[in-house]
């Protein structure tokens, strides 16, 4: 059955600045979309200008598989929006939050941490290692890839210990940092993925989207065990 | 340096419940700091009533570990309260939910998921099993302890794969529990303990207060290394 | 493409006494590889009795996910093949031991543990709960399911702490045990499932096939990235 | 009550190659133990050239916490002594392993993986920075140090993910490495440590006493909960 993905993007910088705009004539989300539907997933693209910042509850229902860039309007996003995010990973759909939506309302309220890291604007090159070659996110790539000018996130991430430390990156200024990190929080996965700036082309880079398109298939919602939760009767008898 | 602990209750059911007061006649917080003072802790009690929930900046930044009871009073916890417990554990300061406390506002959101279980109020015996006995707050204990009676929590416990299971409870009726659970997030330590329904006095069980004498050192803060976050000049020299 | 499963048995205790043998005319390999079959695997049965104990080079290679049952024979497999076993696991062979598996030589070599429990033959009733409904393992299966009869194990169960736990099992007669724990060791999957003794027809009962068969799934190899290994030269220039 | 440390080198290097010798005049062990001595732990040496490698049953009884240095030797140590070391780490015995320790039978018998890197004698810069700030193993630290000269190990380090990412180092040629990872095996508490080449005066650097003195206090044994192994009888009655 095909995977249902929606990526969604503030779209803010392509709208606000031409030389994002010619880099992303579709927008970030549209660059991304691209490549997913080229390996096959049923894709849709959503916006913060979109009505309910573009994640109505028909919109999140149908979605398997939520990718997420967001910088500058973090804070813009409705705590309600942000919430019905939370409840649905909770519920199995996946949540591959990139680059600073590291710092978006869902992602945060995921972790339980700050996601504090130190970075900087110099347009150094990245080496993104991979750390854990046999996790499927890693499935066709070399041992390392080249982001050849980026802005630098640098080590502590404060984030809780991952499931798999999936890619760590190496940056021309002297940093580090986990770069893609996987998650479980109640019945879904989450991915988080580092690269991304959007000053540079990065999403148009052959093994970004491989690894977004296999971090998709990863993430997505399996059909799991029933649950009953709440107020129960003893399944074995007993004088209390 | 001898550690300051701040041990917290809602203080409702002892107010309300006869029973309850003549069990917890000092109130759960009561029973719990008076065994913590037995092994040389430095300890003060706030409840739901005082100022600021009883939790006010000055008595954060004093307090090394938290011990919480809630159970009925989840939500009446102030929003901001509940953000500056969870900064301050980001913080540093150990965190201990008994009980019900793993609905409160701050674990719930450390954790990041639901926190559901199913439960049964029926008095039925429970029997505490040590999972890792090498594990500082199974310091001193059998391999296990039995609850006479007591509220029942049974699986599945929607949480985030813990750090450590120290205990795995089964009930006379069926259903099995992951009652001590350990956590970090940023620098601080949560110890989630199940055991302690105002029903019964389960607080003035000595494996019970062994346990939370043990956690209180576990949890306590660490001086760790110091941090930069935010924008940094590169630390290597590189032509952009 | 299909997934090439291999059960291994030790097949002992079906040739030598007769009521295993009633309940497992072809085996426990046998039993286990027909549900396998029904859900579409290609799936070969070997056994401690065959040339290099069932597990000569060119089996293990054709083989994605190896299937194991041990239990009084765990000290007969050769040391060489044992090391066969835990390298392909390394390079990516899925591996799920059964029961007192837990005990052979592969599965403590990739554990590092004892691997030590307590036990008892009893014949008791056995509850295994979902711990984690969202598990790909736990796919379809109700909150829990019943063993009618069987022998206990107990905690602490001494491996390393799991990536996910999946099962926590309730015994009749008081203790717990931590019973679909999943662990990864190089590029492969492992699956440490604790149901099955011989004296009793677990391995006929729908849930038990479906959680094998789950289990199978799950721990296929992935094709990964490549990887360098030993003496490299610099990717970035520096000056010695 | 005060640790008693054993600090463990093969100790060929400083015997066979005059600059090492002039390096570390005492051994790498004799460096390495007068900085645990200034802080105050019981220190002995041990050398693979001693009686069992240095490692009979009384020494290994009367340690509380191993520090181990290999390198050229590490198939000399007997497989005897080697499980004696992993028998005491699962009994609670702390483990160092030091530098290309991570390829002694002990370290790689307790991950259960290949312990495999890449690796490149260059004499280059290393950046070790702190992942996990909050650790105690960091106590005292600045967010990096530099190791001026070194031998590099790269991604990807072939063991089970760690239970805490503590450092990880950014070399002047390209890659990348988790430098200091904590595992539980058993009882007993493990921390690799990366740095430390023998033709470098690595071990004089004051930031890697720090780690090594922080270390030891962090793996010391705990006295834990007693356990039962084997067979036992029912804790609750039953009709089988």
């Amino acid at each position: 059955m095909t995977v249902q993905v929606t990526v969604w993007n503030e779209h803010v910088h392509e709208r606000e600045t031409e030389s994002v705009r010619e880099r992303y004539p579709d927008g970030i989300h549209g660059a991304i979309a691209a490549g997913l539907r080229t390996d096959g997933y049923a894709v849709r693209t959503r916006t913060l200008g979109d009505p309910e910042c573009g994640l109505d509850p028909t919109t999140i229902e149908e979605t398997d598989v939520l990718v997420w860039w967001s910088h500058c309007a973090n804070d813009a996003i409705d705590d309600e929006v942000a919430d019905r995010v939370v409840e649905a990973v909770h519920d199995g759909m996946g949540f591959i939050p990139l680059h600073s939506g590291k710092n978006s309302k869902p992602f945060v309220r995921l972790m339980g941490t700050s996601c504090s890291i130190k970075y900087r604007h110099g347009g150094e090159r990245e080496r993104v290692w991979v750390a854990d070659p046999g996790h499927p996110i890693a499935d066709g790539l070399d041992e390392q890839f080249i982001v050849p000018a980026t802005e630098m996130y640098g080590e502590p991430y404060d984030v809780p210990e991952p499931d798999r430390t999936v890619f760590i990156s190496w940056f021309e200024g002297g940093e580090v940092f986990r770069s893609g990190l996987c998650y479980r929080r109640g019945a879904g996965r989450i991915f988080a993925f580092r690269p991304g700036h959007e000053a540079y082309p990065i999403y148009h880079q052959p093994e970004i989207k491989r690894v977004l398109s296999n971090a998709v298939a990863w993430a997505q919602p399996t059909s799991g065990a029933s649950v009953t939760t709440g107020e129960v009767d003893a399944v074995e008898s007993f004088d209390a």
